[in-house]
């Protein structure tokens, strides 16, 4: 029976991709990529190019991210009444999206329109924030510890909230107001316990250990900060 | 140049570890595998063991739970210290762990007494909740929301405290004080935005999706419960 699959193919590098990944990669006929403007390059295309086989027929669309505007909305509804339209003629379809499906991915907006109406299998990937950590060698948490995972978009409160109560932090969309959220990082005392990766497993990944030295213009869109009170060495 | 390599091997499923961890996997001369206890089966090796090639030399270990003894602290050190032997005398060396490496591994212990002794490369895997979310079709956060990952062997405040301010949570380890969490879920009236899987993409997978309704004595070692109050269906 054809379906629609919605794919994380990881941070940047081909082979964070999964086994399962690959494999729903190869029996795709027609495969949905997105473009960060119409006519760009599709980085999640990129990642999982070499896998995929001549018999696929590739669909680079622009898909807007901001969903709360009725032009917007109309479009995503049109890229979403296609895909329904050709998994019903009994085309296998997919959607690849960066890093993993299911956390801060506008996949979600696509996957609601089609609920309910064909098949859906959705495929994890792995997270930026979880290849940072692994190749940095930085542990995130332990035993009964807890881990947040908070964009630096959200409401100050939230922010300062979270900072202040808990120890092992993932802090994404850094770029946004970086000055701000390094203030913050020295005021409740965790800049020392912070690493900051931008582009991770990409060719342009960096990796800083100093958070205070670096200049704001530096900072790519994809930048996430690791925090870990816990010192697992002396335990 | 020899090394020692953390694998995370994801839930259960054979396909969901990456093409990386394959790769890795096939270049090892000796692989240390966790066993749940001196001559029992080994979840890890059974989820890699098609990927591993007739010269790679395995060694089942059992890796006591608990690292604040010192019968368990020199176990570890014991097996930290083979390891570091055979990668010094040139060898390509694999720990494999469940889920994703960086996140409550007891891989972190061994990496902690080998860091600086060896070279150390630490390859992700696919978490048991994110590939719950996945499978299940089930988004996590969007846009600004804050994702906790709390295990329910935490203090209860700090339960209690997460449960009361954030929307969207992951609960681990919850068969250890299930008739409490399923309370709490009530009162802070979030039971009916939770499901709760057992054993992820393994054979013995099962979905629960109503939580008041479950026997303690139905739910396994590996169970977790998602928690979204977010429906993006309306947005």
């Amino acid at each position: 029976m054809s379906k629609f699959y919605g794919i994380g193919t990881g941070p940047g590098d081909s082979s964070l991709v999964t086994v399962k990944a690959v494999n729903t990669l190869k029996k795709l006929d027609v495969l949905f990529a997105p473009q960060p403007k119409e006519g760009g390059e599709s980085l999640a295309l990129s990642i999982v190019k070499e896998y995929i086989l001549p018999k696929t027929e590739i669909k680079q669309r622009h898909f807007p991210m901001n969903f709360n505007d009725e032009e917007r909305i109309n479009a995503w509804n049109k890229i979403a009444k296609s895909i329904e339209n050709e998994v019903k003629s009994g085309k296998n379809v997919g959607f690849i999206t960066l890093g993993d499906p299911m956390l801060y991915s506008t996949y979600v907006y696509i996957l609601e329109l089609l609920r309910g109406k064909v098949e859906i299998e959705t495929i994890p990937g792995i997270s930026a924030f979880s290849n940072i950590a692994s190749s940095q060698n930085f542990p995130l948490v332990m035993d009964r510890e807890a881990l947040v995972i908070l964009p630096c978009t959200a409401d100050e409160e939230k922010i300062d909230f979270t900072l202040k109560n808990y120890n092992s932090i993932v802090l994404m969309k850094v770029y946004k107001n970086f000055k701000e959220i390094i203030k913050k990082l020295k005021k409740y005392d965790l800049i020392k316990y912070a690493i900051l990766v931008s582009n991770s497993s990409q060719d342009r990944e960096i990796v800083y250990h100093d958070l205070e030295n670096i200049r704001e213009d530096q900072i790519s869109y994809f930048s996430t900060i690791l925090i870990n009170k816990e010192n697992y060495h002396n335990k």
